[in-house]
Parts: structure tokens; sequence; C-alpha cells
């Protein structure tokens, strides 16, 4: 079969890899219908997180069962299923406590031995726990395909961060960050009741998107003026719930100089710069919450995907640039050039 | 009147002051019955906080209402009253939502131009939101007093450190140090119904108090043997809930790493070492949450109060040496030096 890897910054392919197969019975095989591109799929390819030469790139995918192993009941081949961006068991600790990202058993696609989602196919390890089974009426909805593909990682991102924010009816939430997780922040924010939404971006596209799905407010500003612009939108107090989507130190900053005093940041962003030091002393006095991490999406797929059914929650323009599996390298370059928000790869 | 005051590091002094008196309608002047010292007195005795030279000192105590403005009305003279170790006006937002620290016209005791506990009287804004009525019966029970003395600070501050880390029942708690919080942390956890609670101390009188208060284990190594130690306890888990009342960037790290994956940790140690730095990248894989900061102690009080009168809840032995206002000074000394845990000030 042939995918996508990632030999050196910068030098990513397309090419005939081993075909994706059973090796264990609770495996199972899915062919890639829809898979995308990641901005944290942006570090390794910059270099900025190692890699093996060779390694497989992707962790977003859904698809068409194909096979499965001999313990595999809840899925079969045929079926129209959306993978998590992590696989896991499904019974450990973690996994009963929903936090699947800590399974025991657990990974993540494009890790060392296994299959990536940019690629024809991908092994599922734990396919039970791991796969969640679609209506196969998607199957004919490219809208909707596009729509339920964000269930894999940025949905349920934008959600994570969202539930850290403590985001509740009523809530003032500012979002720091424009790019597919902030505006994914900003459906979820939406759907658990905010009231207020002010969105921190600076790039027209993705902060009209950010309106279109529920944004009151946008802030264009950086640093300081970012934060001296947030104040004064609410009173001088700050946003309840911050939704820190970006990942840096400079973000990170400026999500703790917004939050209100007894607010929560909600935080995604991978983050890059080491020590990225968050200075306790400022979160002191004003009792500033700190939670999120990297998001448990397999636990919220099933609360999600009604609202992605039926349209409620549409998180398919953020899709920008659609391009095929050859198509994948040139989808990097755009990403990592800002012309595209959000890579669709159709294999 | 007579009152403890610092005029440079470890130059503390006892002496006469202006008396306490009325100076708006909503003020009370309450004679101090019961005072202490607080382990975070410590840093401006040292010279790690910076003070104006001959302010006031101290920020717990208990005492009688001798004066009362023109507004007051839910105390009286006569009354015996328990003070938060801040005022807070009862009506601002931050106050309806129980953030009293942050009240919009709050302050702290023993700011410039305000009485500290440590004296023979207080004057106190807002009187009707800061103070809490205190059963009159209670002023001629020595270890009672002793007890509710620990509203003012430590007893709600290991309190909001138990609520910040996530205690439940059921769950598994580490407390990060012995100091008067961290045992408070201790009783405030077992309140709580955490079903195992891991201390980690070195001081024998401390461990030992901790075990009185409902710890299960001690655990005296330090640093990465103490993370060793803690995750050996919990099959290499980590603690669902982590109190950290230290406030060191070593205490900080500490807690990260015995923190279960999902789990959090609740900070009430005043940060200390600029930057203090939190490495993001660390929490993020585990989804820990940091939640905490200085404590609403005043919000909780209501709640505290009658574990506390009916001695469900035994604060008192915390208290291992009493001094009467002129034994402030060598009461600082012996809390600097590790001879007393908390010194009781009876003026």
């Amino acid at each position: 079969m042939r995918a996508s890897t990632l030999h050196a910054p910068r030098d990513i392919r397309v090419e005939e890899v081993p075909d994706a197969a059973l090796r264990r019975p609770q495996d199972a095989v899915v062919q890639v219908v829809r898979a995308c591109i990641c901005g944290s799929d942006l570090w390794p390819y910059r270099g900025e997180s190692p890699r093996e030469p060779g390694q497989r790139t992707g962790h977003e995918f859904l698809g068409t069962v194909t096979d499965t192993g001999a313990d595999v009941v809840t899925v079969a081949p045929g079926d129209l299923v959306v993978a998590p961006f992590t696989w896991s068991d499904g019974t450990c600790d973690y996994c009963a406590d929903g936090l699947t990202t800590s399974c025991v058993n657990g990974g993540a696609w494009g890790t060392p031995g296994s299959d990536g989602g940019q690629g024809e196919a991908v092994r599922v390890p734990y396919a039970d726990a791991t796969l969640v089974k679609l209506p196969a009426a998607a199957a004919g909805d490219d809208r909707l395909l596009t729509a339920l593909l964000s269930l894999a990682d940025v949905l349920g991102t934008g959600h994570h961060a969202a539930l850290g924010a403590g985001v509740r009816p009523g809530a003032t939430v500012a979002v720091v960050g424009d790019g597919a997780v902030g505006l994914c922040g900003v459906l979820a924010a939406r759907r658990l009741g905010a009231e207020r939404i002010i969105v921190l971006g600076r790039h027209r596209v993705r902060t009209d998107l950010a309106r279109a799905f529920g944004a009151d407010e946008v802030v264009a500003e950086r640093g300081d003026e970012a934060v001296a612009a947030v104040r004064e939108l609410t009173d001088g107090h700050g946003a309840h719930a911050v939704i820190e989507a970006v990942g840096t130190e400079q973000s990170m900053r400026t999500a703790v100089e917004i939050a209100r005093p007894g607010g929560a940041i909600g935080y995604v962003g991978v983050p890059h710069g080491s020590g990225s030091g968050l200075d306790l002393s400022v979160l002191f006095g004003r009792n500033i919450t700190v939670r999120g991490g990297v998001a448990p999406v397999r636990t919220y797929i099933p609360e999600l995907l009604p609202d992605v059914l039926d349209g409620t929650v549409d998180p398919s323009p953020l899709f920008d640039m659609p391009v095929d599996l050859d198509g994948v390298p040139e989808g990097y370059r755009a990403m990592d050039e800002r012309r595209a928000l959000k890579v669709l790869v159709r294999p």
C-alpha cells in the first residue's frame, strides 16, 4: 500500500510501505476514506520534534473496516468508522476513568511500528475500544464525512479545552489562537452555553470563520496589547474561561493575563519551548486554574457525534484545502506557509 | 495599644502603636483574644518579602468585638468573632462568587495603614462581611478557642488545597509538606472522604501529628526518592489528588511527579523562587490539573465551623508553643529555627 513518510525535516514522501494487516485478534484494518494534516504534524515536519527516518505521518482518519481479528465484536468489514488519534484498550483503570490517552496499552498513530493516518490503510489495535461506528449513510455525504473527521482530533480537543477552561452557561470565554483547534474551541464553547466568546487571532480568514462558528468579538492585537484589549472588553476583569490553543510561552502568558480571578485556563496547545515557565506566583494571587493536556477524544466522540450528525456542530469549513495522497507533501507546505488552515486528504 | 511590628529582617518589636479605632461606619474594633504566627509570616521576617519599616505583623486572630460603626448589624460589642486573613466587602462580584480574596474593596491585615493580628486590637473594615460570630461559650474553652483560631487561615487554606486537588471519597491523596498548612490539608482531605493519605515530610513530631490527623503513610525521602516512594505505594500510578503546601520549585516539581495521570494538584504554598518554572510539557501528557492559590477562607468558615465546634475536626494540636504579646519575637525565632510548628499568641 502507499503512505506518507517523513525522512528528515521537510522531506516528506508518499511511498510503498507494507500493507496494513491484522497482527493480534483484537485488531482491525481500516481503509482510509478521509484523513487530514494537523497543526501538531508541523512540529516534526519542521524538525522541532524528533522522528525516526521513514516514520509514518498523520493521526486523524476515518474509513471503512476491511478486516477484523477473531476477538473483535463491535465493528465488522464494511462498517464506516472514525478513529481517535490514540488507540486504547478500553479496560484499564485510565480507560475506565475516560482518560484513554493514558491507557496502559495505548499508543498513537505514526509512532514507530504503527501505521499513520495519512496512508491507504491502518492497522487498528484494540479495535472494539478504539473505533467508533458511524452511520453508513454518511459515506455518501462529502460535507458530513469531512465534519465527522474532526472527531478524530480537533473537535474533541477543542471540547477538552473548553471543559478544562470550565466553560458553562453564562461564561465569558476567551480563545487564544485561531488555528483549527482554537476554532473548534469556539464551537465547543458555544455548544456548552458560553454567553460571550472573544477570539484572539490576526488571520482574517480564520477570525471570520471564528465569527461564523459563534465568536462575538475578535482581538487582533498581540501580547500586552491583546491583554489590554480583552480586559477592556470585560470591564477590567478578564474572561471566566480561557482556551489556550497555541502552546507557546507567549500564548500561555497571554492566557494567564486575560483570565479573570477564580477563572481557568484550558490548555491543549502542545507545549513548545522547554520549561515554558508558568509563573505560579502570578496564578496564586488570582486563583487561576490550569487544566488540560492531551485530549482523550475517544471518550468525547459519543457525546459529540450526535451534534455533528445533525449539523448542530459543523467543523467542515475548517478543511480548506483538499488533496489526494500524492498531494500530502504539498499539503504540509501549504500549512507550514499558512496558505491552508487544515488540509483534507482523500487517499 | 501594643502591637508587634517589623522594622528590618529579624528586627521584630512589640511597641506602642495608635489604638485601633473606628474610621468608617462599616468598621468594627476587635480586641484580640488569640492570634498566631503563620509560616508565611517568616518570609518578611527573613527579608524575603519586602515590608515597610514598622509595618504591623500577623494576619490570624479571633477576639471580642469592642466597638462597631453605625452600619454594622451582624456583630455587636461583646460578641466573640473570628476574622479570616483578608477582609472583604461581601457585595462585589468576586465576593458573590465566594472569591473573597479578590474582593475589589478587600485587603489583608498588616498591610500599610491597617492593624495586624499580632497586637491588642484590630480595626476590621466591612465587619458584617468579614467577621464570623462564634458561640459565646467557646470563650471559656481554651482548647476550642485554639482550634477555632485555625479558621482564620490554616484550616481554610488546607481545605482550599484539598478542593483544588479534587479530593473526593475514595481518592488517594498525597500531601507535600508537613507544616501547619500541610497538616490541615490532611484534616481537610480526611474530612472530604479521602480513602488513603500519604504525607511527605521528615520532621518526626510533625509526621506523627499527620498520622494523628488521619494520614496513613509517611514518606520521609526527598526529591526523586520521594517520588519513587509514592509511586511504589500507589502501584506506579501516583496520587489522584496532591496537596502542595510548601511553595518552592522543588516541592511543586515533586507534586507534579507524584500526581496520577488525570489527577490534580491543589497548591496553596505561597510561591517563592520567581518563575518557579512549571513545565507544562510534563503536565500536558498526563493531563494534570493545577488549581489553587490564596485561599478565600471567609467563604469556607461557615462550612468548617460546625465540625470544629463539635470536635470532628480539631487542629488545636498544631499550636505547640504559646506566648504572650511580649513573646512574639521569640515565637518568630522559634518558628524560624523550626523549634516550633505554630506559635499561639495570647495578648
